[in-house]
């Protein structure tokens, strides 16, 4: 087996402002053979998240960044290759944290055995995974979703806002997404079910926002910033949650914004209409989980709540879609398929 | 009867900026009678409180502005001169919202009686009052103060931040409160038992709270915004909450800082250190006033809980306390007594 070549992406530079292919690096190590206690993961699929290029950067954060000359860190579903650890055996499916590699050692800890009869086993890094999971909570316990809330969801289209709106709108809210092209805006409510949905690149988003929201907004589910968070802000209703899952439209930013600082407005409206703003990270959450796979998995079972997948082959491709991500190019959950699924 | 003099404080004009004494006009009028089902409410004590500043403007607040031309609103305690009311007689000690005038009618809707032997009347417009139910749930329940919290008390010495400060210190808390003048840091900390005080007026201030909460903030009770806040924002620990009560630093603000715009930096800080904000104002938390008056009475009672009142004589100095409160002059809760109190 040592002879065997295992493809990793590395990070080679930490990126000021966009990222390039040049930030990252290709490199052919031998699999490694399992110690006692461990085993090796084959990577079927590889998850690609917004949150991936805060790692990129140095200084703190909620997590350690990703080290340079280290494996790009990242969510993955695969078949184990070999085991030495009592917990697993060669051919499980697992969920794991094997990263931007063909293969991956693990102790175990953090994997998970998946049951390719209950799901597509890809929909361990979506729907039914981390992105699921933080729509979930960043809904429903972090946003406070209360009977009668009018509901915005940027990134409409995306892992995580695809499954907040239609939680939303499962439990019966007016909910209105926000995307960017025409064909996202059309499946968030053709195939999603959504009310409305916005695109962020019209020149009236403000005014499209109040049009489609005539009686305010009453939780905002952030993924984005930027210019989709000023059109909202002037809309939000007194008492308005905005949970803060992203802020992509912020992540290359070298600069802040010319002036005025705006910083003494939001205060003033987030004290006079009594707003509440508030960052989460799915982690913290981690006690919604069994609530979380009982009421998604069964909406996903019944067919009442939908989702899409963007699938891309091969871990050569992972670079230029994970930038295509950041550029908002990918449509549906983004995966990178590393090798074969055998359940397919 | 009719013939008796009531004067009263009309809001002039709505200013632009700073107010100023040409914004209010002192009016002689006759007292009136009260009709059926009405009560003649001699003023006591004027109570004069930073919201007032935002009743000025015209727009929409949480309240509706007072009228050009009307009396000032305000918060007052009483004595009932006439009534026509089952459930008043006259020589009634009451707490009212009678605003800035000698004598008030009212259907007695909101009109409690207060027991002068329960505590000193003054008590029931501040820290038996509005501003200590303030405190109270901005602590407690918008705070969301847990054990072990860290807690910073802006404006600390003031009618409110100086009983959220007790509270948290009554709690258990390490606190620190924010003040102007050197002889209010001392009080706070000499008087009050806050752990530290530090003075928005120091160079250093940034440095200043480091000093004194080396371990940064959990919980910061917000009453004044501008640089406090600033000062505040990068220190504030994973999970802190921000309970913004007030920003009188900006309530005469003509215009926004210059920039950058930091909103992009106090949302992504919101995100990555999971910060809660939230603004909240006193009369959507009416169901913690039973919780309250046990526990702040209590203490207040025990002599746990102190308070320090302010108290400047006469309706014709009202307009000159309010706008020294502003630039924040007063020391401890400020009341203008009206006419004698008969309690004392």
């Amino acid at each position: 087996m040592s002879t065997r070549i295992n493809r990793q992406i590395q990070l080679r530079a930490r990126p000021e402002g966009f990222p390039s292919e040049a930030d990252f690096r290709l490199v052919e190590t031998p699999v490694p053979e399992p110690g006692a206690g461990e085993l090796l993961i084959r990577t079927i699929y590889l998850s690609l998240d917004p949150y991936m290029r805060g790692r990129m950067n140095a200084g703190p954060s909620y997590a350690a960044p990703a080290e340079l000359g280290g494996v790009m860190t990242g969510g993955t579903v695969g078949q184990v290759a070999a085991s030495r650890h009592g917990g697993f055996a060669e051919g499980d499916l697992v969920l794991a944290g094997a990263g931007w590699q063909e293969y991956g050692l693990s102790d175990g800890h953090g994997v998970r055995k998946l049951d390719p009869g209950a799901a597509p086993i890809s929909t361990a890094l979506g729907v039914l995974g981390m992105p699921g999971l933080t729509a979930y909570v960043g809904l429903l316990e972090v946003g406070e979703l209360k009977a009668g809330d009018v509901v915005v969801v940027s990134a409409a289209s995306g892992a995580v806002g695809a499954v907040a709106g239609q939680i939303a709108k499962i439990k019966g809210h007016r909910v209105v997404g926000v995307a960017g092209a025409r064909k996202k805006c059309d499946y968030v409510v053709d195939e999603l079910g959504f009310d409305a949905c916005v695109s962020h690149r019209s020149d009236t988003l403000a005014d499209d926002l109040k049009a489609a929201c005539p009686d305010g907004i009453d939780l905002y589910f952030e993924n984005v910033g930027g210019k989709v968070f000023d059109a909202v802000l002037g809309q939000l209703n007194s008492f308005a949650r905005v949970p803060v899952c992203g802020r992509i439209a912020s992540y290359n930013a070298t600069s802040l914004p010319d002036g005025p600082d705006r910083i003494p407005q939001l205060m003033g409206l987030a004290l006079v209409r009594r707003l509440m703003i508030r960052g989460f990270i799915v982690f913290d959450h981690a006690h919604l989980e069994p609530d979380f796979r009982r009421d998604v998995g069964g909406w996903i079972r019944s067919g009442t709540l939908k989702y899409r997948e963007d699938v891309v082959d091969g871990l050569d491709n992972a670079v230029g879609a994970f930038l295509g991500l950041l550029r908002g190019e990918n449509f549906g959950k983004l995966l990178v398929r590393v090798s074969d699924d055998p359940t397919r």
